[in-house]
């Protein structure tokens, strides 16, 4: 029901996810009125009364609004109808409510939301936290870490993947203080073999792809998000401009058209759409709200790979093992 | 001295200068052998036995070089012979010098960094602070709000910009504890007619100029800018290897050539060179060390801007204005 545009893109994803998925099985939940007309052998139906808006305050849609979608689709992966949520809705509702429904893993104190950003080597850079918590200790960078390390090990079948951790300068003695402390507890994690720290990393290394993970809290990975976003929208805005400027430009994009497609999908995002919310006893993923058909079919197909490849086992597996240092 | 290329870039960019300000004189500090061959009736070569290297540790170049040309720069400023210095070299060792030498105005605990970041309004957003302290009160994020605004009122000739602060979300409960306490303290600021404060924005809003200055950390002032450097690398990287392709793509490429110059120069981060060193007894500016000619010469006109629309008292009054909240 969720997003900017709600069954009219995410019904039209699910087929396009269905078709790509044949082994796949789909729960819509949502108004019944808005989604009865979806009919597929592997789908069905999970009628809910409400709906949690855009604009909803976390209270609201944690407290009154008990038999929402997105409540209703994060119980059916507690109660084990589904191996997977996703939903474009509400992040900060979204992440509220798969905290109180799905309760964090023994040893994660604070779920995170990884992002994967794309990067130059034609990959993805796995950025976590973005925006789950604004105030962390070194502890709970250490925790990203691991989440973070799970998530790649399932998705791009990377056993260990590397860990850097975003930081104003690449030697050891750079940034603030939490952030000294966690590379100190990131070193000995990798000298447990706990996972495979690679250093300090700096804001463009996201988009060179030195590490395959980047740590940082959440106010951070949030602002450098956006602040990409920013400047991808003015990037593109100036091209499209220029190139609609006069009767002699307009030609050339003619001219160019086919190469600045290439270019514009190359850097697609919608191709990476899907964060994982990750430290609960479930898996849940998030759409961008603005998420079209493509973008949003991009991101049940990540929901569903990672339950095919055993995140959460693999989540679980990965915490027990580094829960002496957190 | 300083940046990547030394006196084979700023000994043209000084020319550069010099011509466009037929009024302006120069102090060349550094190497006589380097400099020497520079003449101009508007311009002296004011010799240095040293030079800070861009890796020296900033205690090197503070207590060990203390013949540097950075330091002999500053101390220009300090006895009235410049109105202001201007290095490529080392950030670090350059506000540490700046620091010691010119010490801080009153009121002031920390000198900033700030930047100008170009936006989609044609014009540049003042960031600050970029880096040089990590970790900060609400009280700092005040104080480099009172430095742009200077900063703003000298360059842009704008009286009351408008000030933003960098956050997680637009409402006022949104961020980390220092930054919801930095925003009582703004609208505060703002009600006693001390500064323009705006409220929240995030980090797309300083490449759509929502605001005329951010205020950030230097955490994520540094994580921001990097992280907007890297897209863009890789932006240009993708854009110029999609158009060298193929023969088809080459010949697009050199019909599309004017337009995408005109992209390149309209978001040209050379003509926005020059970040200012705020809250000091002295204008000091710095230049990326990778600038070319032209960004180098960009970085003497602010300095030299900023001199003559009187920045150093401008930052004096409100800094004096504002100090009861401090």
């Amino acid at each position: 029901m969720g997003g900017d545009f709600g069954p009219s893109v995410t019904l039209p994803a699910c087929r396009v996810f269905l078709q790509a998925n044949p082994q796949a099985r789909l729960l819509l939940v949502g108004k019944e009125e808005a989604l009865g007309s979806f009919v597929h052998e592997r789908a069905q139906c999970v009628p809910a009364a409400e709906v949690v808006e855009m604009g909803d305050a976390v209270e609201v849609a944690l407290r009154r609004k008990r038999h929402s979608s997105m409540r209703l689709a994060i119980e059916q992966v507690r109660d084990g109808h589904a191996q997977a949520a996703v939903s474009a809705g509400n992040t900060g509702a979204l992440m509220a409510i798969a905290r109180y429904v799905l309760k964090t893993l023994d040893g994660i104190e604070r779920p995170a939301i990884a992002y994967p950003l794309p990067n130059i080597k034609g990959g993805a850079t796995t950025v976590l936290d973005l925006g789950a918590n604004v105030d962390c200790t070194e502890h709970h960078l250490l925790q990203f870490a691991v989440l973070g390390s799970a998530l790649d090990a399932a998705l791009k079948g990377k056993e260990h993947p590397s860990v850097g951790l975003l930081n104003v300068g690449s030697e050891a003695i750079k940034g603030s203080e939490v952030v000294k402390r966690a590379g100190d507890l990131l070193r000995e994690a990798n000298q447990a073999a706990m996972l495979n720290f690679y250093g300090n990393v700096e804001g463009n290394d996201i988009f060179k792809g030195t590490t395959d993970i980047v740590v940082c809290d959440g106010f951070v990975g949030n602002v450098a998000l956006k602040a990409s976003e920013g400047l991808a929208s003015m990037v593109s805005a100036v091209l499209k401009e220029e190139f609609s400027k006069s009767v002699f430009s307009k030609a050339a994009a003619l001219v160019a058209m086919p190469v600045l497609k290439a270019f514009r999908n190359r850097l697609d995002p919608r191709t990476h759409n899907g964060a994982a919310l990750l430290g609960l006893r479930g898996l849940v993923f998030k759409s961008h709200g603005s998420a079209d058909e493509l973008a949003f079919s991009y991101a049940l197909q990540r929901a569903h790979d990672a339950a095919n490849n055993q995140l959460l086992e693999k989540v679980k597996t990965r915490v027990q093992l580094a829960a002496s240092l957190f």
